[in-house]
């Protein structure tokens, strides 16, 4: 086994300029949301390079519409195809799912960008550009390391899809589609940036949107009205005992570090139309983190609760309830439990590549993760390249040599994961 | 004296009729901002009728805009006149203005009227319709006291100036724009819709615009950013305190009934974008009371020097001050003091015609009253038939039989105030 890893490192290591010249050209494509399908076409390009089958269908929304995990702020997914590529084992061994999402968020005010977002420019042991380290440089990881097992023709026991798939950045409903189709396998790699920490829990999270009502009046008798500002005030501070009653309950090692492992966000407000009146009501959009063990009902019934209880000590809320509504992005939490032997296998094929620990960490962000644990029950670890602190912001890039050291790790996993066939 | 008074009561109450069918006419005239030349047309085909001589301008808005008290959401003020009628007295008597505005402010939604707000349509003692209260029934009551001198052919020695000017509803342009055309006189009488009572002290208003700067960040790491609603509620906070300490500096017994006497009013709070963002900025809007016996200046100038103060007690609010900006709409407030010989002369004929004291109160809201004390130093008392309750509202109203008597003591007060000539 050892010579095998040594041979698939050994090809990785010889063919980096390969890897980064197809990163290039994938980064090059700008597969925002409803516009992936040329950077999926390099992919589909590349995996028939490999003699992998392919499997290729654009998610049919109307149906998927109604599964209960759906989320998506688009209308159709015409034109944009979800790929999976499956290398076929010989039979035994324990099959994988690599997935990465081809979608990248836009790039954001072009003048913050000192290098061109779509023209992965190479400097030094960067290559920069929007999604270089979400997740594209993770990506072509997964590519590097299947490509080094072909051709060093080492035949896998067990099966290995590669899902390149679409619109993980407004919810994961290109995984979902995956999922649906069927696919399943024993384990599942994320390689998102995580810095080549460990993120064994994610944070999931939903979003809500509250209405805050009080009653209006001329300013100049404002103690003839309610004003809806005052009664948000309230509920803000109401929200707030929630967060940390929630965050209370947490004593996961993994978080030991963070602050606050599953926050509520107040990210939007607005009310009221005329300074001189007392409004009437406010409407207040945030994001609320779900914790990586527990469901997103859980979540959710605690929250709306929580929120009934206002009415209980507050007359107002009592005759006016705040109206909750969940809505738009949802990102499922994720949980892989410490001794799992996915885990393990990685863990051991790290050491080797990178002569260290690991960091374990929770991830303060969902992924597709969520999904595959949630709903199909395939143990995911997320774990991949790219710098969180550079993802989603101006001058995004990825590090060549962890890029390059990603693969090893996952091409020594998938020999260990899949088992190596003897014939 | 009390026969003359006896004559002009009599004459207005045989021509009542006369005065609901001009305020009829008034109110079918749709004279909102910018379409007050329909209704200005009546007043002065009523004023030629009486033979007084008149001034029609529209007020110069270029040379406006320098002066430090201007406002107005307009750019021009074309086609809207505004109307100075002049009853020349045989002098040695004392002057006084007649001020009403002839703007009204929109319907709002239709669906809340019962009666068509440009009927002016009669039940039983009532004229319904958009500005039948504020003020075109207050008009029409200094229109028939004036017509009731004439009629009876009593001549005064102080001249009258009534005045049926523009824009009172956003900010008092009109009665500027004659203000600074040169109309001077002893005394002003405005009637405003008081219920009957006397608006010695009017709260004045200034809107301001606030905006409190915070720090972006992912909402799954909030503990990283600062959240501007946070901030923003510490400064609603604090403003609160600069609102109970000035009300706690009233003593006037104006105000013993009054729970706030100058609020300080947020009606407006926008900010923030994505749920799953830290918002870094937050705008607050609002209105702030002047008290009736401090200029707008000291009252800017304690509201900027309270939010400085936010920046020694806090590390945050001393790097990013909260951002202040007085904007829109101004109304500058108004006293009299409560033995003004205005005051005694009212009161008086107010006995007279109602054989009641009459209510002395404090209006929270500005009127142009404000405008004649500060800026032309002309005594000036609020007063008129309108019900307070009902001007902006659906279904405004006016009880004609208040008109009526708001016409007699107008008509007494004039007698008394200018004088009644012996030749």
């Amino acid at each position: 086994m050892n010579q095998k890893k040594n041979q698939v490192r050994e090809y990785i290591q010889a063919h980096q300029t390969k890897g980064v010249r197809l990163l290039k050209r994938l980064v090059q494509e700008r597969s925002v949301s409803g516009e992936e399908s040329k950077a999926q076409a390099i992919i589909i390009e590349k995996m028939r390079e490999l003699g992998l089958s392919l499997d290729i269908w654009e998610p049919p929304y109307s149906e998927m519409k109604k599964h209960p995990y759906f989320v998506s702020p688009r209308k159709h997914f015409n034109d944009s195809p979800n790929v999976v590529a499956t290398l076929k084992g010989t039979g035994g061994g324990k099959s994988l799912i690599l997935n990465g999402h081809i979608d990248v968020v836009p790039e954001g005010e072009m003048k913050q960008w000192e290098y061109d977002p779509y023209g992965g420019e190479v400097v030094g042991n960067r290559l920069y550009g929007r999604g270089a380290a979400d997740m594209k440089g993770g990506n072509v990881a997964l590519i590097m390391a299947m490509e080094a097992i072909i051709a060093c023709d080492i035949k896998l026991k067990g099966n290995i899809y590669f899902q390149s798939v679409i619109e993980e950045e407004s919810g994961g409903a290109g995984t979902l589609a995956a999922i649906l189709r069927g696919y399943q396998a024993d384990g599942a790699l994320i390689p998102e940036p995580t810095n080549m920490r460990f993120f064994q829990k994610q944070q999931g999270s939903i979003w809500f949107r509250l209405k805050v009502h009080g009653k209006a009046a001329h300013g100049g008798t404002r103690y003839e009205g309610i004003s809806a500002i005052e009664k948000s005030i309230a509920v803000l501070e109401h929200l707030q005992k929630l967060e940390i009653k929630r965050n209370e309950r947490i004593d996961d090692p993994l978080y030991e570090s963070v602050p606050i492992p599953v926050p509520i966000n107040i990210g939007k407000i607005e009310g009221g139309n005329w300074p001189s009146s007392v409004p009437d009501c406010i409407m207040l959009e945030g994001r609320y983190g779900v914790m990586p063990n527990e469901t997103i009902e859980e979540a959710k019934q605690e929250f709306a609760a929580w929120l009934d209880e206002l009415g209980h000590s507050d007359a107002w809320f009592h005759r006016h309830p705040v109206v909750l509504e969940w809505f738009g992005a949802r990102w499922v939490p994720g949980t892989l439990e410490e001794q799992h032997p996915l885990i393990e296998t990685v863990r051991e094929n790290f050491r080797l590549v990178q002569q260290t620990e690991p960091v374990a960490e929770a991830s303060p962000w969902g992924t597709d993760g969520g999904l595959f644990t949630q709903i199909a029950n395939i143990p995911t670890l997320v774990f991949g390249p790219g710098e969180t602190k550079a993802a989603h912001y101006p001058n995004e890039y990825i590090e060549i040599d962890k890029m390059i050291a990603a693969a090893e790790i996952f091409a020594c996993t998938l020999l260990d994961w899949c088992e190596v066939s003897d014939g």
